[in-house]
């Protein structure tokens, strides 16, 4: 564990200013951390999303375990090398992926049975098999294998948050490369007593960090937001609390604001895939006609290589004409909105004014919103 | 026309090498240029086709004329800003298009009636207007509007040819931006008669460059090189010679040996797209299950960013996952085999060994060519 190590630099009101060291480098928190689901951030190569300022990556191991698996990734020199991504890296459990992607599931206290979505080849998964398949691929965060249930059935998130909490200690028991750090999953759906406990729980198991999970999956955003207010001064202060599956500008500024300090989702590259275009005051939906002869970039306020370069005309005729560089530009345009305002946010918690940026933050985003289509 | 000049600094018997200059940089000649047919190149930015070595790239004029329109890449600053290639750029006339693509197609001698295969609208393209949409345009080199026909119908072939050569001189007549260069299409089909009266008659028009159309379209590797070697004496010493439309390394190598300086081609690109690599042994198709644990890169011998990152069991992964970045990867790693063989048979020539490069090449090519799949 000398590799790793969390030092929180700086708080400005709930929000939080840190440095995580890990073996592969530093990230400065709050992060966004990109999706790579297969092992690649769609439509974007490692050298542009060093470019735009990606410093933590995130991979699924229900994917890769599933294809190519995990001991070809390390017969391949683990996922760094097999995605030629040499800075930090994070893999899921897999267990959202189970819940959400598998089919003919089966959830028993050992673990869980399903079929692949691909080829609907039987598979189990487990604690130590969760933390093995997480241990080849080599990330420098793993996390731990969680039960998610959907949040509103008390009943069931209780059951799946006790199990998540059993699964836990069997994760911290099975993980032997000490190189990686593990991170607990906090669960508990909207319960707040729930919540509470999960928080306790986890936190008493003394990981390198602390996620929370089962948050963004339908939910409204004061549940959310009510969520994390909660648990805020029930984690630990010195610990990385990573809120998963968040993404969107105002879902990450409103997290930060209540102690987040690492987020990841897909939505930025899905919407690239989409033609939809990130910007501080909503998003632009680029495939519309009104952009066709806009000689603007999408955002005269950011510094990607899209914006530096191209036209929302351009990038309207690239949509109109199939062409795969519309993907590509408006990922990396839209990382980098996301990259950029975590960065300014950090800097705003820095100089002790996060609210102020929040509140400016929320003005600009609420007066346009509108116009969004 | 000042801006334009072609110096041709040695010769290794037929084969030349020569300093192309533009109003938007130099080009080491011989050259192969990739393809952005509709102002991109397929899955690769402009700042990774500058990284590759890209000197000189194409776009079609048929396809930018139906969409966006010449007049609005105009209207946001010509197709170098359009597409952010601030490099050498050249557009062909759109009539290979027109004789290829577009639907409902009538020729007579003023120009070309067709509907456009996008939407049926109707189309009319003259010497004329081919000429005043390229100039819209604003490539640094346009070519002559001609009509391409099916090199073995000797009468059709000469109809064709001689409406090219009437075609030709009008659009030197209509030729007014002289920041742009203008390159006469010599036609023929296979018939060595025509090919010479072609050349004549093109050469006679003084223009600043000579393309060779009308090759690669159906006829045999014999009979396209027997045309070239009929055609070089014939042709200018001091007009660059342009191959429209031959891409793969045995053409190129053939075609420089033949007095050729510039080619254009999308089949490196397309190939990629199609998980096929290029390497001077031949293809490898990535999808084979061979592939799959393989940790070598695609070739050993290359410098591109595929092959100094990237493992060919890697590619296969992103390939079956069906990753965008494939796409990019491949057609980078084609794209710069392309320009290194381009460099290298440069180098030969201004060595006084290009016969010897190109037998080596061709040992190496056909001993490892039975493997390709």
């Amino acid at each position: 564990m000398s590799d790793f190590a969390f030092t929180l630099q700086a708080r400005s009101g709930r929000a939080r200013a840190g440095l995580l060291a890990t073996p592969h480098g530093q990230v400065l928190t709050p992060v966004f951390a990109p999706v790579g689901t297969q092992a690649s951030v769609k439509a974007v190569s490692p050298d542009q999303l060093a470019a735009l300022g990606a410093s933590l990556v995130l991979a699924n191991t229900y994917h890769l375990h599933l294809r190519p698996g995990a001991e070809r990734v390390a017969e391949l020199g683990g996922l760094h090398a097999f995605m030629a991504w040499p800075h930090p890296l994070l893999t899921d459990s897999g267990g959202f992926q189970v819940f959400s992607l598998a089919e003919a599931r089966r959830v028993d206290d050992d673990g869980v049975t399903f079929r692949s979505h691909l080829d609907g080849s039987p598979q189990r998964l487990t604690p130590e098999s969760a933390m093995s398949i997480q241990e080849l691929l080599g990330a420098d965060i793993m996390m731990a294998f969680d039960e998610c249930a959907s949040p509103y059935d008390r009943r069931r998130i209780e059951d799946a948050m006790v199990r998540t909490h059993a699964w836990a200690e069997r994760c911290r028991s099975a993980w032997s490369r000490k190189d990686q750090a593990l991170f607990g999953i906090v669960q508990g759906g909207v319960f707040p007593d729930l919540r509470l406990e999960s928080a306790r729980f986890i936190a008493d198991l003394d990981l390198p960090g602390i996620a929370i999970g089962g948050l963004s999956v339908g939910e409204t955003k004061d549940e959310m937001h009510s969520i994390l207010e909660i648990l805020d001064p029930a984690l630990p202060e010195d610990r990385p609390r990573y809120l998963m599956g968040v993404g969107s500008p105002e879902d990450l500024v409103e997290g930060v604001l209540r102690g987040i300090d690492l987020f990841d989702c897909v939505l930025p590259t899905r919407l690239a895939r989409n033609h939809a275009a990130l910007t501080r005051l909503g998003r632009l939906h680029l495939r519309k006609a009104e952009f066709s002869a806009d000689p603007r970039p999408i955002d005269a306020a950011c510094d990607c290589y899209a914006c530096l370069h191209f036209s929302r005309a351009y990038l309207r005729h690239l949509i109109v004409a199939r062409e795969m560089l519309a993907s590509t530009l408006i990922s990396i345009h839209n990382l980098r909105t996301l990259v950029r305002l975590m960065a300014d946010l950090r800097q705003s918690i820095l100089d002790g004014e996060a609210e102020e940026f929040a509140a400016r933050f929320r003005t600009a985003y609420r007066k346009h919103r509108p116009s969004e289509a």
